[in-house]
């Protein structure tokens, strides 16, 4: 049984466009929501709902912006749906946030009767597009199930990690602090192995199958030795995700050595200027420090 | 066609045991030397040669001790095997050593007739037993030609890097970087979840199966979900190694700041008397230093 609902998905950038047309596919009607009018007019002809949100008329809002000071404005601003969404409507809440801040904009939602799903995602645009993504969720039964018809149709796999808002993006803090300090440190021994002589090349195709690898490294390792900076994933992520870990590491006092050291070479891509280039980019500053030069200039 | 041959394994470690059975099993003549009379003797029970080795008649030395230092004193030492060991015999080194080490053996065993292969070993104890661990071997198509025996019986995978010694303890020093880099994240991030009340297991499943997962994480996470500290591969090891990896990095003035980091956390394990435990272990340094207590204690 298909159940049709009317959603809106708010951003429509590299992940969110995917996820607005997976719900497409699964004949919900569709708002997205986004700055940019030619995404915005691109998803529309593509099917989308077209004019401005009814947000009294929504059964959910996934919510697929880049931060929380974004996803507060959807929610709390003056237009936000916090408030004007019917009750009984699912909010799921995909940004990479504090578990504190879920944890907050759960308890506003609370009051509005809406059900709040802590909510992010991992898989990439290609996973958002093909509705395959993995979702780590935590939240009441009822969020769950009121976000239940968004869900089947964006995620492959859905981690319940909890019943109530937080464990979700707890859970995704911890995959981005690992998913930066692999990407870092395959960027750091593929350079490394440059100054011993040893092609990127060989290092991807060898370190591949041995101990040292990882998921990352083998998802960016042959973009770096190929020089292929188009960015799926930018470097400006990190700054982000990573300066997320490390805000809720400091209020925990806890202390992350590796993440820090990470966080330090996104900043250093960032603020050369490689913002906007494939993370895997990160190599061209361990390479300009050692005098050498990244594959692809 | 079997060729038997005579040969000496020099340490009789948790990796050069088993890589000794291997080649006893492949019919080969093989002496075990060992500090310890106790696994010389277990050696010999299980088939290997009594007495002292007759370096005279060796075919092949395999050198798996624990760094530079005592493959230098196996090679030049007193009793070394260079001016011993007759010509067109076989040296594979097995110790992670750096890349310019191996080339000045390569250059004293080339002197007295010797074929040196550069070939470090991955994969660990148990594939070490059963003759299937991957070599990262380099040297000429001679030293490869005198090895392939010994090379045959133990490993599974063999990478050829090259035609001089030198590129395969450089690609051991790129895996030890990483490896390292990724067991101290593993860690990281396993109690930053703690701090965030995540149950350390619940975040060994989850990230096996995202973008955060590592060959370590999917290893050693397990474990220290866990508690289990009892050793396969020590907290020891890593100061050694990552020490090694900084020691070349330091010489070509090459900035490796994770795997600096993550040096720090393995010497702060082994300060703290941790040496022999797992190296899942550097765990408890992240716990102690966040106020919490690591699974298992």
């Amino acid at each position: 049984m298909t159940t049709t609902q009317t959603m809106a998905v708010y951003g429509l950038g590299a992940m969110g466009y995917g996820m607005a047309q997976s719900l497409l596919r699964a004949d919900h009607r569709v708002w997205g929501v986004d700055l940019s009018d030619e995404r915005r007019d691109r998803f529309i002809a593509e099917g989308g709902a077209a004019g401005p949100v009814d947000a009294a008329i929504l059964d959910a809002a996934v919510i697929v912006v880049l931060n929380a000071d974004q996803t507060r404005a959807i929610l709390t601003g003056a237009d936000g749906l916090i408030g004007r969404m019917p009750a009984g409507g699912a909010i799921v809440s995909c940004a990479t946030v504090p578990p504190r801040f879920a944890r907050e904009m759960a308890a506003l939602a609370a009051d509005a009767g809406l059900h709040y799903l802590d909510a992010p995602i991992s898989g990439g645009a290609a996973k958002a597009a093909s509705g395959q993504l993995s979702i780590m969720a935590s939240g009441t039964k009822a969020a769950f199930k009121a976000a239940q018809p968004a869900l089947n149709a964006m995620a492959e796999t859905v981690f319940e990690l909890g019943d109530e808002a937080g464990p979700g993006s707890a859970m995704k803090a911890i995959n981005q602090l690992l998913a930066g300090v692999h990407i870092a440190a395959m960027a750091e021994a593929v350079i490394f192995g440059m100054t011993q002589g040893v092609d990127p090349q060989t290092t991807v195709d060898v370190i591949s199958k041995c101990a040292g690898s990882s998921w990352m490294f083998e998802n960016r390792g042959p973009r770096l030795a190929a020089g292929d900076y188009e960015p799926r994933s930018s470097v400006n992520i990190w700054p982000k995700d990573l300066g997320i870990v490390q805000d809720i590491a400091r209020e925990a006092k806890f202390s992350a050595p590796l993440a820090a050291a990470a966080l330090q070479q996104f900043l250093a891509a960032a603020g050369s200027g490689l913002g906007d280039e494939d993370d895997c980019a990160v190599a061209k500053i361990y390479a300009r420090n050692a005098g050498l030069t990244a594959p692809g200039g």
